[in-house]
This record gives structure tokens, C-alpha cells and sequence, in this order.
């Protein structure tokens, strides 16, 4: 685990969320990507090394719009940044951690990524991300 | 806001989460403290230029045995690293957010801290900190 890549927060409306956290980090949102394989719609704001990445549900089946009907909105998981997801996942299973994704799949912001199961890591839904070169 | 200081994570028990997320993150933690204003024993893990705070309630009026009670272990808040807290907390004032301590206090990790209302910020607890020189 090298840093954290981002924070992933569940938002209902990714317009006005955009216009709160420009207010609340003080700089404008980067770039809006679709990741249609996980039914969302993403912004990005740069916080030190790392982001934060606003999460709107793109349909009712989405993970984030049953994340914001059990708990509503707020912070929906963390990402850590890895060299090499692969031997992480690895590593990761030998140590009793459950994945989500055994096998790596491209995410937002043209990563690699893999979500852990939060029932094997103390309730925290983590994603494991590798930049693609 | 400079960069994410640390992201507080909620845990039933220290013991067993410090070494959980030793095998999650690789190193183990480097420092354990207890809060007593907040009524909250923390554990330290660094991980690039953040931290990851584990927090473990040290009596049942706790905010973390609440937390816990009400939504299971996670995560908790998210903590920005401030140059000047006081100005900060006038700033995010003036945009409409609401602090939960108007006046910094002292928190862990040598720090003058002030979190805001989840309900003006997206569902998510802020925690602004600044180091104490």
C-alpha cells in the first residue's frame, strides 16, 4: 500500500455536491467520468496526494443508490494506491482478507482496481487501485 | 486544505483492529493515545502522506460506542490538515457550513482540531486539524 489514492463518497445529486465540496476543499472539481460497469457517474477534486471522488448512482440497480437508501449520503469507501494489484490481492488473501473482485477490473480514473469484502476488513469497504501505464 | 491528515476509523476493539490492519496496510501502527475529551482510545498507521486512526470508544457514552451501536465498525470521519484553523472555520462559515466546535480544542496527535456538521457537508464528518507548533 503506497498511499491513499482517494476517498469515495455517495452523493444523491453530483451537481450540487460538485458546488459543496468546491466550497468546503476550496478548489474546483478536476474532471465528471462515467464508470458504467459500476452504474456511477464520478467527480474528482485533488486533495494533497491524494482525491476525493464524488459518486452519483447513473440507475436505481446502482451500488450507490442502495449505499444511500440504507445509510444515506457520506463516505462510501477508501482506495489505496498499490504498484502491483496482483501481488497485493495475493498477499491480501494469504492474510484472510475476502475479495469482492479476485480479479482485477479497470475502474475510473484508468486504474486497475479490486474491492475488498468490508466484512473481512473491520467494516470498511477498501479498493485496492493501480495506475495503468 | 492541505492534504488529508487522516481518516478515523471506527473499531469495537483495539487489539484485535491494530493488528487487522497491520496485515491490511503491511506496517503496524506506530503509536497508540488516548483521547479523554473524546472519550476515544486511537491507534496510528501511516500511510503515505495520511494517517489511518483507529478509534476504540473508552466508555459507553462514547461518540464511537454510538457510532458503533447505530451503524457497525467503519469509517468514521475524514480529517483535512489546515495551515490556520481559525481562518478556516471563518472561511467555512461564511460558505454555510456548520462547525460543531466554532472554538478549535485540543485532539489527538498534538493537534488543535474542529469538526463540522455532517448534515451541512454531504453526510460526512470533517475534522479540520492543525498542527501545534
Amino acid at each position: 500500500m503506497i498511499q491513499i489514492d482517494h476517498i469515495g463518497i455517495a452523493v444523491r445529486d453530483l451537481s450540487s455536491s460538485n458546488e459543496l465540496f468546491r466550497k468546503l476543499l476550496g478548489e474546483a472539481h478536476y474532471k465528471i467520468e462515467a464508470v458504467e460497469s459500476e452504474h456511477v457517474t464520478t467527480s474528482f477534486f485533488i486533495i494533497g496526494e491524494s482525491k476525493i471522488e464524488l459518486l452519483e448512482a447513473s440507475d436505481p440497480e446502482s451500488p450507490i443508490a442502495k449505499f444511500i437508501e440504507k445509510r444515506g449520503e457520506g463516505i462510501h469507501h477508501i482506495a489505496f494506491e498499490v504498484d502491483d494489484i496482483r501481488a497485493e490481492i495475493e498477499r491480501l488473501e494469504g492474510e484472510g482478507f475476502v475479495l469482492i473482485n479476485p480479479e482485477p477490473k479497470r475502474g475510473a480514473d484508468n486504474k486497475l482496481v479490486a474491492f475488498l469484502h468490508p466484512k473481512s476488513s473491520g467494516g470498511v469497504l477498501v479498493e485496492l487501485c493501480q495506475s495503468m501505464k
